[in-house]
């Protein structure tokens, strides 16, 4: 491969790379740098970046391997990292004026986890206004007219653009999901309390979860096998063994797949071609694929999650309320006002749905090994705002593993994502399960 | 000791002469029968017994020992269950109308695990309205006309009247601590999460703990140990080392045991001759004793626990409010009606509170083995009411395990209690404390 296209190379091929002495991270990174000067005017994928500092990260990592100390599984691979996570060596300005400077003492635990397992930590990557619903400055890589959806904007639009082959996000509704979807990468959120939150912009203990970009399913198990972990500070989180992700998807199903496309209460909203090209992707799955229409009372599962998320983030910052909401965009300051009058007893019930939901999916589990649904209603819209969460909103709220796969097209060239779901906790098998999707389909 | 008086042995001491063959169980019973048929009229501490159920249950554990089954800890040892917790051979009424003649299906995790032990469910003791505060029928055993304290009132009357060694009770506010302390018994309430709480009525799940009552240290202990154990379907449970309380208490300290007299904000409230009594205490303790009274800023905590405590009442008790209120007492009615109306926002702050409240008393219990204070006010009131929880509601609200001794006396002639306070997940050392300070204070 040309050293001028290392930028391209997966995250697993460029560790293998690294580890075999093929390639050193330096060049990696470079190539990686040289890519975002000739794009970044375009894309504005980050927020922060200091290509000295990365490289001098890159050469570190090349010394270690030079002088015999032990390499981690991301050795010398440069990740993108969403502006709502802590690093110590860069600012984290949450994409909010009210946080502008902000330079924290210590690294989120992800950020840890990743420099553990040997990457380079490129930069920070944009994110809507306190990871919510107003833009950022990023466009979408396929088009610069569209949006490159949010929050994660930054992190999927830098793996998308070829700038790094791994970044982190996070999702409280639809922030990773429906910006791979948009970008056309893979994008990852495992099962709630899988990854700590630890050091992250915290808004909604119940629904925050961190994600994950890359161009592989193996780069996005790679990465992930990485993030999951008990960490004390993070009170979802268990002390568990860790998941195989890479092992688990080098093997073969020990059944083929059998998955239920899932028709919510919103697949109206699907635009006239989604609705179309699923109608083809299930066609072509044929007997691996049935279809199965949710309850119209399923419906209220999308006000438990508004009602959630909108008063935990009333009090998570609510400190940004008192000191200056004058500063916040009206849709959040709307928003925070709507979750600060949210009632403890509305707030109770709705919390007290998840696990019966929950027990509601693991019947549908039982005779599927994934739930086969769009990632988002249909390809990116224009830039003014971030697109609809809407086909995210049940999976996050139940705390169930999704991924968003850039299998097909819109009629306007565009990514369109198609969302695969798994039951909690069947994070690996579901990504095993996707890959053996994704062949069916290309083999089609 | 004469058959008639066995309702007073301990229940250690009647599990050994049990265990020994001295006596049997249904003698054990039999006596207890006998003494709550002289006494039930005037303290009316039992909502639910048969005598012909409990005399089966001591038989049946006769015939285990008498065939050489296993036998366990209580053995043979008959213990009050309060009406909020759910037995599958009695009903369980939660002392209101609306749930009159409510008979569950399943035994609350801690009757499965006292049958395990061996201990024969004796029937249900009086519990207030939805252990709350309007008062249930039981009176004061040392004086029909007070009050025995709530919300476990007949656990804590019949303990005290030798009606049964043992019984159960719960504490969201302070309903071990102030029955125990009225009736002039040891109550005590593990540490938050210590001890399941699923098949019992829900009140808060913050707030809720099951507590126990006894006429010795070692017998608080000895059910405990017993009781303490991991739950799946008790979200605060953890998977953890069975506490070993038994041998904990047998030890001595390491060290001379140091505690400090806390005069928390509501101190005021205590009556002149608690605080005098508290000063005598403290200067028998001389050197073992140091006094630390609390900032006033502490005088919040207080409405955090209100808030969090109607906030989740509202929640848990909202099928009551629909289906019911209108036959609720007034006091309960307003103050779900109060809860109903408290914010979201208001409610995690309060929540969020909690573990900055123990991070400032962690500080105290690095330098001391525990706190010294009040268990009530005075002695118990007159009948109408149930007394003031204030002098729990801060140690119920940062989870922490806390005591009730029955080691003063009123002018009136009524138990003063002493409340012992220690620091989470510091259970047993409490109790080994607590012993030390009872003989201390005997021995003067």
């Amino acid at each position: 491969m040309d050293a001028a296209s290392l930028n391209w190379l997966s995250a697993t091929d460029a560790a293998r790379a690294i580890a075999e002495g093929a390639i050193n991270s330096e060049q990696l990174v470079e190539a990686c740098l040289a890519r975002i000067r000739d794009i970044e005017p375009a894309v504005q994928a980050w927020q922060y970046l200091d290509p000295e500092h990365a490289i001098t990260q890159a050469r570190a990592r090349d010394l270690d391997r030079s002088e015999g100390r032990p390499c981690g599984p991301l050795h010398g691979v440069p990740v993108g990292i969403k502006d709502i996570i802590d690093t110590a060596d860069m600012p984290t300005e949450d994409g909010t004026v009210l946080h502008a400077g902000r330079t924290p003492d210590r690294d989120a635990t992800v950020v840890t986890m990743l420099r553990a397992a040997g990457a380079v930590i490129m930069g920070k990557t944009v994110t809507t206004e306190c990871a919510t619903f107003t833009p950022g400055k990023t466009r979408n890589p396929h088009n610069p007219e569209r949006t490159p959806g949010g929050s994660s904007s930054g992190s999927a639009a830098a793996v998308a653009a070829g700038m790094v082959p791994l970044a982190i996000g996070s999702q409280t509704n639809g922030s990773v999901i429906r910006p791979a979807a948009f970008c056309g990468v893979y994008g990852f959120k495992p099962t709630h309390g899988l990854i700590p939150r630890h050091g992250i912009l915290k808004l909604s203990r119940t629904l925050d979860h961190v994600g994950v970009f890359g161009r592989t399913i193996e780069d996005v198990a790679l990465i992930c096998e990485q993030l999951t972990g008990y960490d004390e500070r993070d009170s979802d989180t268990r002390p568990r063994a860790r998941v195989p992700f890479v092992s688990t998807l080098a093997e073969e199903p020990p059944l083929t797949p059998q998955v239920v496309f899932v028709k919510t209460p919103v697949w109206d909203r699907a635009a006239a071609e989604t609705q179309e090209a699923f109608a083809e992707l299930t066609e072509v799955l044929g007997a691996q694929c049935e279809t199965y229409e949710c309850p119209e009372s399923l419906r209220e599962a999308w006000d438990w999650h508004r009602t959630i998320m909108e008063a935990e983030m009333a009090a998570n910052l609510d400190l940004e309320w008192q000191k200056g909401r004058d500063r916040l965009s009206e849709s959040l300051r709307t928003q925070l006002a709507r979750g600060r009058e949210v009632r403890a007893l509305d707030y109770q019930q709705a919390l007290a749905r998840i696990p019966v939901l929950n027990q509601g999916f693991e019947e549908l589990f039982s005779s599927y090994d994934a739930v086969l649904t769009p990632a988002a209603p249909g390809t990116a819209p224009m830039l003014a705002a971030t697109g609809d969460p809407a086909f995210s909103t049940l999976w996050t709220l139940c705390g169930m593993p999704t991924l968003s796969m850039p299998l097909m097209k819109g009629s306007d060239g565009l990514p369109l994502g198609v969302q695969l779901v798994g039951p909690r906790h069947g994070d690996a098998r579901l990504l095993r399960a996707a890959r053996w999707l994704v062949s069916r389909v290309q083999a089609n």
